[in-house]
């Protein structure tokens, strides 16, 4: 679906944290397609609130205790993020809800999207969705005015819970290779509309060729790591 | 349903702090009561988590973003307290989850009993329930061996996001009257059940006279405080 095609240009925004592996990735520049700060805390802010209620459904279903407890710090740290997100909105404006409340409809109806027909397909989801969504947005932190970045960075950049994740995905798998064929096909599914937000995101201009050439290297390195995030799984992206 | 009668004894265990009045409450013992440390902490451990999803359910049906924000933090301090207590059974024995399960079927139960036919409804339950649960089990630690009563104290100490969930109420009761009413009938139901869980948690001679009267300064402490908070909303217990 993307190719992993190395940019010529090495510019000036960090890269992201290679997860499990030392490879080089390229460092690409998203300021141009990054936009405002509040419309940027108020879309990553919600997106952390929706993967919340995305992983509290994992729990309350969880079909075991033992899958509760290892599933509830993932939850907690969605919930962590959003609110210090909200509270860097805070730091603008009175009103955190009114900069979230305009990403909520397209937000809830992508959380709807993602939710599998069973429990492990909604697992998997989120694995696909945090990891790319977290990923994208710390991306596009770079681009923010003023000294907001690092402190963004810092935020979307803590692990999610996702190693709780992967555990239990990974064991499910090993145990099941016909659950590892659904949930590579899932996952494919998952990853376009998970583009579509991404998209969704950035401050584009309209001339689709242009917009096309800027997202093209970050949308390649996105993909990148989640095909590790995948390769890790056992799956083929 | 329950009288508040003042016992005689004053005996060394700590009291509820008292929640926005000075009202003196006296000091009753629950050493006897106690069950042993393991069960205490696997019982209390599931409530929070069973909180925690009763909290997500919330925040997931909010009716506007501004609550889903506002009952956040609830959600996640529940979520603390969870993680706070399966990290103590932890450093008694490797397997929390197997010292939470004995007590999964009855408390999902009672989650569903206290689901509401709506969203008031069930977050009114988490109030009241949240509420006589952390109260009962801060009292029952005074009876746990060494040193482990100030710690668990503390951690089901802390506010449980209740002032939010408060706020909420309060504003919507205000609102409507009739919801007011609605909701006070409805609270009187989930006490019930809600002692039936606190009942469940100590530890009976078998002797039931005996029982009900070492049961009974402590229900009366408890219904007191629940007493307390229904009148602050603006609600007769």
């Amino acid at each position: 679906m993307f190719t992993f095609r190395r940019p010529k240009v090495r510019l000036e925004v960090p890269r992201l944290r290679p997860r499990n592996e030392a490879a080089q990735v390229p460092r690409i520049s998203l300021a141009e397609l990054t936009p405002e700060l509040l419309p940027y805390l108020g879309q990553a802010a919600y997106i952390q609130l929706s993967l919340f209620e995305s992983l509290s459904r994992v729990v309350i279903d969880a079909p075991t205790v033992a899958f509760k407890q290892d599933l509830g710090p993932a939850a907690g740290q969605a919930l962590d993020k959003h609110q210090r997100l909200v509270a860097a909105i805070r730091r603008e404006v009175d009103d955190p809800a009114a900069i979230m409340q305009p990403f909520a409809a397209a937000i809830d109806a992508y959380r709807e999207v993602i939710t599998g027909a069973n429990w492990y397909e909604s697992l998997a989801s989120i694995y696909v969705s945090a990891g790319i969504l977290d990923d994208f947005f710390e991306l596009l932190a770079a681009g923010l005015p003023g000294g907001a970045s690092p402190q963004i960075v810092h935020i979307l950049d803590a692990d999610s819970g996702r190693s709780a994740i992967a555990t239990i995905l990974t064991d499910a798998i090993a145990a099941d290779p016909r659950l590892g064929s659904q949930l590579a096909m899932w996952a494919r599914r998952i990853v376009g509309d998970t583009i579509l937000i991404t998209r969704s995101a950035v401050h584009l201009t309209g001339n689709s060729q242009s917009d096309e050439q800027k997202m093209e290297p970050v949308l390649t390195e996105v993909i990148a790591a989640h095909t590790r995030r995948m390769d890790g799984l056992g799956l083929t992206a």
